[in-house]
């Protein structure tokens, strides 16, 4: 889609004025990809008059080596640190120079998807009429986020990728991304992703929905900036936790054979605690249902695709990790079944270096790393397409 | 041990007064093992001068027939159905005329644990001054539950038992009376038990007894009767629910491929609710902290025991579930190289029927009911005593 030539000029541009960017300290940069004049439809039907996508990028862009890394349910765009001196980034271990995703080679673009609470529009950001969107913020489709992605792209002059990257729900956006439209990108890669939750997936999604909704904090979605329902949220985040968390990897952590100050059984409800408080510190509740909904409506085959009908078939890396309970190896496993149903072959690495669990997908694993790199190393190069555009470290 | 006089003619006796039995409409017996005189010594070293016990029974004692069935988690001591008319037991499945452990042949003890809220001393009971016990109840250990289940015994006039059989936390309590009372018993059966929690086990009861205390209606325990956490504790048995379905058993009633009233991604959340809403109905919040305490200290063979230096070894079974994600196979191989360590050859059912998790514990499944049942008929019948005393059904 083309933009509206008022929005284009936003790349590189200074910061928005700060009542667009309540509480983050940490966005590097902001674009409006959707206005009055070209309104974003979301799969619902519903339309958003205005939507800023908080964004940061890596590396310089040549016109062909542009690679967009999707983020997991409550990451943001920092996905590596801009350098020795920034804050650590959510794929330190994958993004950097001299990384697997080497941004001394690619262009890196991360942005915070649809309905976040870092930066991009959500349940925390503004109406047209100045007042939070709260619990009335629309349901968002992981397409939504593909979508805004694709906006993004759009405006920062970024036209066919080298590849898009994912772990987790970052993975979901990757397969959906493939699905509704494969000409994007060369390669895709969904690491420890799911083309749907399983039925166990979504019972923990339940729990941890009823625990931030009962919190009587929580006043139906419509409490304070800043106010919200903090236990329930860390109980959610806590259910969350530990789903990514594998028996062996708690048993190393936690088991009666361990012993210190951080380990063995009685640092389980420190640590838990840790978890619930750190996660409610950084994170907004109704954005958080916002996602876990997102997932839960997730079924990326259940709408045809155009997936088929194209002649240029791109390539695509499913990884999987060993101890994974939350999107373990059938998922990946069923998302290469429903690709080959649509006359794509995925590569599927099973990743056996670890048993960590679903966690393992941002940690640093160089057998994955290896097997990623090799795959965007083989793919074939894009031709210059005359777009070269120079991008500062944001 | 022996009893104070005073004691032993609660045998039968008509129903304390109300105050003992706060909400309880379907104990059948209560019968007080300590007093004053005869104080309950706790692990802890803390005593309890007042343990009354809720227990119901089946069948007739003809001397060598007693089964005592120990409770799981948050059952009591309606093991089963007193007939056609009467509400369901926890274990009909098991427990009944004609059933393995049939009620035509042996005389079934059943009995509230220590620390319970179903009729025996815990939370809810009152202490001395009239109060409730509330969050200041003693630490309660597996070991003290066992003690309180002997000196009912003792009461009953019941001596020597053909067998002790639990499932879950029932388990727990089996494993413990062998270790501490190895004679009591000529066969000891575990169902889905276990010696000692895994790091996963802790973990999710962490998280279940931070979102109970951490709701605002916990007030610290110090909440009037009938009130307390509700949302909290609903929170608490949805995680602990969820934990004792196996992946399988989700998919199998809320996958995407099964649809109905009852069935489907849609009916997760009225589920889980219900299942929350139904346990708060029936369950005290600082027993049932109790109760997940003693659990997480468990450590069956932490301790010296007696077993390895009795003559008579008697005969243990372990039962283990497929797909059971609490106390599964490895919790029974654990238990059983314990045993082993002690001079005792358990044997080890690997339960492969079903995978619908720990929650099978306690259905319908022929094959490990055949098994136990072979494994009591095999038992060598005890000596009469000559202390047959007929109970009727209570």
């Amino acid at each position: 889609m083309s933009l509206a030539p008022s929005l284009a000029p936003a790349l590189n541009s200074p910061l928005p004025p700060p009542e667009a960017l309540p509480q983050l300290p940490y966005v590097s940069r902001l674009l409006r990809v959707a206005d009055r004049s070209e309104p974003l439809v979301l799969r619902s039907g519903e339309s958003l008059e205005r939507v800023d996508v908080a964004y940061e990028t890596y590396g310089s862009y040549d016109g062909t080596n542009a690679v967009f890394v999707c983020h997991p349910l409550t990451c943001d765009a920092h996905v590596a640190a801009h350098g020795p001196g920034d804050r650590p980034g959510w794929w330190d271990a994958m993004v950097g120079p001299g990384r697997t995703i080497d941004t001394d080679r690619y262009f890196v673009v991360c942005a915070n998807v649809l309905g976040g609470c870092s930066g991009t529009t959500g349940p925390t950001s503004p109406r047209a009429d100045g007042r939070r969107w709260g619990p009335g913020f629309p349901a968002v489709d992981i397409a939504d986020m593909v979508a805004v992605h694709r906006r993004l792209l759009d405006a920062l002059g970024v036209g066919r990728l080298h590849a898009v990257v994912g772990p987790s729900m970052g993975g979901s956006q990757v397969l959906q991304w493939l699905l509704d439209r494969p000409g994007d990108a060369a390669t895709f890669v969904a690491v420890a992703g799911t083309a749907r939750l399983s039925a166990d997936n979504r019972c923990w999604n339940a729990v941890a929905r009823s625990a931030v909704r009962h919190d009587a904090d929580f006043r139906g979605g419509h409490y304070a900036p800043g106010a919200g329902p903090r236990s329930g949220l860390a109980t959610a985040r806590m259910i969350g936790h530990l789903t990514y968390l594998s028996e062996p990897e708690l048993e190393r952590r936690f088991g009666h054979e361990v012993s210190g100050p951080r380990s063995g059984p009685a640092a389980i409800a420190p640590y838990l605690d840790h978890q619930g408080a750190k996660f409610v510190d950084r994170f907004d509740a109704n954005s958080y249902l916002t996602l876990l909904d997102a997932m839960d409506r997730f079924d990326a085959f259940a709408r045809p695709s155009v997936l088929g009908r194209v002649p240029e078939v791109p390539g695509v890396l499913l990884a999987s990790l060993r101890g994974d309970r939350r999107f373990g190896r059938e998922h990946s496993v069923h998302m290469a079944r429903g690709l080959a149903e649509r006359g794509v072959r995925a590569e599927h690495h099973h990743e056996t270096e670890t048993e960590a669990g679903h966690d393992a997908a941002i940690l640093e694993l160089p057998q994955l790393a290896a097997r990623i790199g090799a795959f965007l190393s083989a793919a074939p190069q894009l031709p210059k397409d005359g777009r070269r555009r120079s991008c500062t470290v944001g």
